[in-house]
């Protein structure tokens, strides 16, 4: 038997990292946590500290709870960066939003490991510059949501050259047949009930502005080479097909199963290997009756068309979206826009852009601020 | 650049073999006909040798047309189980219907060739011996049928022993949506009209029944080494899914495409690698719609479960069911029995026969001469 695989779970506070905390649980012949990283939720932090014991730990807050839950587990205190390239770690996950999974993710490409990634903005902010560690360091992507799961687990012992298109499946969000008056009038709490994933509420709402998808074609480019000219977003409103790839012969594959994070989760981790149990119930095609496909409607959801324009532009453009999407999203989380005003807000911020091409990331991380400062005037624009 | 591939192309007139004929045709710099071997169709077969112009040729029947074709194209006369093993042979392409099939396939897998099988009854009759043949001598089967092959697609890169179920898909046949008074009285014309393959007529009218099905069931079992309980069948109208695959972490994969057997016929040939052009229109699934998944009724269509037994009992029992069908189809074709004896014809003489384990090949034929005559006599007393 070989030894337990050592996880730095970052983000472990939040929906993926409850859920990898789950798999790495119920395997524990295959799996450990080595390390736990999260943000503010120091009470459930200080449970997982306490229950986990980690060898390392780090969080953007303390308090006397989980200081003394520091104490119990003899975890030592070590910033995510660090935990990426600690000597016991094999695998690192993260699964923090926003740009603090980005020096995690770099430093551990760069050490040749392998890097679970369920953090969005990081290949979208920074898609190049994480290639780039890869390269460098023979480090390994492997996706941690439905969506690029499924395409990856159609391109094993398939040839990169042999990929026609990779496409995206989008459930539609949570407003997929509102007209565009209702749309107008939708309200956050609206947005926050998904149809079928359970998520935290930013990506909730980008999913049902179709941002979401919209990134996850930015990411698709990444994580597998291809320009956006390759990448394709077809509607599927069961989830039950989580993405196809269709290769140089025609002939597609898909990866389909009942929906449930744990599955990517778990194949991220055990990759090459599949876990010898499902994490959820079986699949019943017959039973489900039908599949349904269509083609989803940038005019009402014109984020999706605003993300794979700016996927195409490269250099500075989807970070530039993506922090304006993130501020637009606060605004309209807060009341003080209508949904429809969020990509009208992006597409503000975007037309006073100048793109920067194959920038640094000190470049990307200006332009990320400059995006988030200009996205809160525009929305008080709006807002008007 | 790799030298074209050659490939013996057995049942050059048939359905497989001109498709095949048509693939090779189109990637010269891949692939060439080193030979070619047919039945009775000597028109035709004299045409293809006059074209093709292959090193060496054989059929079971000659006429003048193919005597001159053959001075032409200066092919040397082999025997099938002969061009197996020619020197200058790459790749066994078996599109040759029954036990005609056996001994190149047995050959070339002894001889560690690939052998792209479109041949049915060969693993139905002979499994065991094919399997015990690849081992001894290293060949592979590369399936060249469209379920088959949508199943070793989806485990390209996977291990085996992660294989929690094959599960074919099958359009139902012809009469999927009969009842079974109208199931009765249907013409084998009427059967002949398949809804979305075009293929042979015993072929056809074992699609109409689901013993074409079934028997696809048996040949999952010795292509993918798996036993009958991880064998399934859904019911899927549109032939757009070929087949799935369910792996032990509950993660399904399926292929799918616009049906065309050039594809399978493809894959088998250019393994591992994809061609680079498609041959049928790209699949376009939000222009589809729907896809439909239903249980199949083996109350109306007995020869499903039949053949799943029969596989499940193993032994000589496939051998005597598909002897058994291939009578009981003749009769049928002949307006001898009506379209619903077909199956009291088989499970007639399946009642009358002791399985034999293991049985060897002179076993195997012997059991075969001995169902179709006991089918023979089944039927006469069903037409009467």
């Amino acid at each position: 038997m070989a030894q337990p695989k050592r996880i730095a779970v970052l983000g472990s506070t939040g929906s993926i990292g409850r859920q990898a905390l789950d798999v790495i649980r119920q395997f524990p012949d295959r799996f450990e946590v080595a390390a736990l990283a999260a943000g503010r939720n120091t009470a459930l932090f200080a449970e997982q500290v306490a229950a986990v014991r980690p060898r390392y730990a780090w969080a953007a807050a303390r308090d006397s709870a989980l200081d003394s839950a520091l104490d119990v587990s003899g975890a030592a205190w070590l910033p995510t960066e660090e935990m990426a390239l600690a000597p016991d770690v094999d695998i690192v996950l993260v699964g923090t939003a926003g740009a603090a999974g980005l020096m995690p993710t770099l430093n551990a490409l760069r050490l040749g490991r392998p890097v679970a990634i369920a953090n969005k903005e990081v290949l979208v902010m920074a898609g190049h510059i994480v290639r780039a560690a890869m390269r460098e360091g023979g480090g390994e992507l492997r996706p941690v949501d439905s969506e690029h799961s499924a395409i990856w687990q159609c391109l094993w012992g398939e040839e990169s050259h042999a990929v026609r298109r990779v496409l995206l499946t989008a459930s539609g969000g949570a407003f997929r047949d509102y007209d565009p008056a209702a749309l107008a009038a939708v309200t956050p709490e609206q947005a926050l009930n998904h149809p079928t994933w359970n998520m935290g509420p930013k990506i909730t709402i980008d999913s049902a502005s179709l941002m979401n998808k919209g990134m996850e074609t930015i990411e698709a480019m990444w994580l597998f080479d291809v320009p956006m000219e390759k990448v394709d977003v077809v509607l599927h409103r069961e989830s039950i097909v989580h993405s196809l790839v269709e290769f140089s012969d025609g002939s597609v594959k898909a990866q389909l199963g009942v929906p449930d994070m744990r599955l990517p989760i778990q194949c991220a981790l055990a990759y090459p290997e599949r876990m010898p149990e499902p994490p959820m119930p079986l699949l019943d095609l017959a039973k489900l009756g039908s599949l349904h496909f269509g083609t989803p409607d940038t005019h009402r959801f014109p984020c999706l068309r605003i993300a794979m324009e700016a996927g195409r532009q490269g250099g500075t453009v989807p970070a530039v979206m993506a922090a304006a999407d993130e501020i637009a999203v606060e605004r309209f989380m807060a009341h003080d826009i209508p949904f429809t005003a969020i990509p009208a807000v992006i597409e503000a911020v975007l037309s006073q852009h100048q793109r920067v091409d194959d920038p640094d990331l000190e470049t990307v991380l200006g332009v990320d601020a400059w995006a988030r400062q200009a996205a809160r005037s525009a929305a008080v624009g709006v807002s008007t």
